[in-house]
């Protein structure tokens, strides 16, 4: 089968195609401009590989309501140009073939759950903590939607006693992506991510900031693994910060082999980096099956 | 039909008898000793009535992994007599008849969703806000499991910078249910809510960190409705307390047609506290159905 994929990102849209079993056969990168000059792109690419469906992972927020007459629309986002854009209907109109639908996380989480390292699993997450903070939920089995989808990196956390920084969503003072996404950690240390990996502050407090909200996603969400992803993920030595912390913060609560290693329920993603666009494939997947 | 329901709790077993359409016929309720003394008497009470199934909504945490050797079992809680007792599989042996099992959160939430306010909606949550906290969860026309089932009253919280309350959950000093239970409550001001029903501050207070809540809930559920009850919600001046202090928090992100109305979006139970057998009820048919 020849399969379509879409990562649609703020910066570049990922175009692939891929089989039924989640090989990547060809992809290329389209930089996000306007829909006028980046949609036409898209449909091209896609047109000429003679695709049997397509699967689209994309920023949002986005109206993923299939009882909505907005269903597919990017609703309110900063990029100004893609704000009501209907990029669902557009593509379904173009290539007319099964397109199938959802956020940029929830592909990623789709796309570890059906062939990465939460294969099997009724129930897990993926977070990606990167220039913002997204989560893709799978639960018993199917993506998690409801009236919109999770937007889980704003949930509310406590501040640490000795952080004084002032947070930088312009929404939430002390949500988890105004304390600790990528631009929180630059404009709090005047340096990014990657040029502060050996100052151990920085990623003591990090790490409490990542392992408060994966405490909280836990309670609520019960899951069976999280994958910890992202730009900010790639310094390693969170994650064992992350897990310690998460421990402390738990504080015993919860009994269960799940978390009984917690190597194995914190996780870092296993499709080095593929876990998007797979998850795009598998969506098409489910759409030709529907 | 004849459906057996037991609302499981720590201090009283209610058991009744209802039908198929939720209506409860006769009930009584059963103090909450020993398994050795309570059990024998919720078994002959549910064998003299002849009932089809029985649907168990129980206090927790209980393992409802069908997967696992102790399905049904209580673990950990500070009713020692109860810690890891077999509830599910002394019903089941006893009364020879399908038997549905959940916590008592998740059969309100499942009650309402049902036969009540949040009827019609696939994804909800239902809240109890008493001795303790709870959460139900319904997600896509099912209640939400996973590695365990929620505990999301022990979700993290940032403390009100006025609220010099050290806590009252041995876990956690700033989880939900530790600043914001009845408990709590009383021994931050020293009196029961209900004493305290004309004191502002306490409501303020108290609506800051149940909004909060409410808040991370949402973001990480995206749920069409939820339900607020326990009898701490009795005090109903929290209502429009919660729903304004949850605007506040949330402060514009999420753009959703539920979200226009807090009206309908943050709510009080509408089964007159039957929710709970009601949707112990719904657990039996279900495993019935199956």
């Amino acid at each position: 089968m020849r399969i379509g994929a879409l990562e649609a990102g703020g910066t570049k849209m990922v175009c692939a195609v891929g089989d039924e079993n989640g090989n990547i056969l060809e992809r290329i990168s389209i930089p996000t401009e306007t829909p006028a000059i980046t949609m036409p792109k898209i449909i091209d690419y896609f047109k000429e590989r003679n695709i049997e469906a397509l699967g689209i992972g994309t920023f949002g927020p986005v109206d993923l309501d299939k009882k909505s007459p907005t269903y597919g629309y990017i609703t309110v986002t900063p990029k100004l140009a893609w704000a009501h854009y209907d990029l669902y209907g557009t593509l379904k109109e173009a290539l007319q073939v099964p397109v199938g639908l959802d956020t940029d996380v929830n592909a990623s989480a789709l796309g570890e759950a059906t062939w990465g390292i939460t294969k099997g699993l009724d129930n897990s997450i993926y977070i990606t903590i990167g220039t913002g903070v997204g989560i893709g939920v799978y639960v018993d089995g199917k993506l998690l939607h409801g009236m919109l989808h999770p937007e889980g990196g704003h949930i509310l956390l406590a501040k640490h006693p000795d952080d004084n920084y002032k947070g930088r969503c312009p929404f939430h003072p002390n949500c988890m992506e105004s304390l600790a996404a990528g631009p929180a950690v630059e404009e709090r240390w005047g340096k990014k991510g990657y040029e502060l990996a050996d100052r151990e502050e920085v990623w003591e407090l990090e790490s409490y900031y990542i392992a408060q909200a994966l405490v909280n996603y836990t309670l609520m969400l019960s899951p069976r693994r999280i994958i910890l992803g992202g730009g900010l993920m790639h310094q390693e030595q969170l994650f064992p910060l992350v897990r310690k912390k998460f421990q402390e913060l738990l504080n015993g609560y919860l009994k269960t082999k799940e978390l009984e290693d917690l190597e194995t329920f914190i996780v870092p993603p296993s499709l080095n980096d593929n876990q998007g666009i797979m998850g795009c494939i598998k969506l098409a997947l489910n759409e030709i099956e529907k």
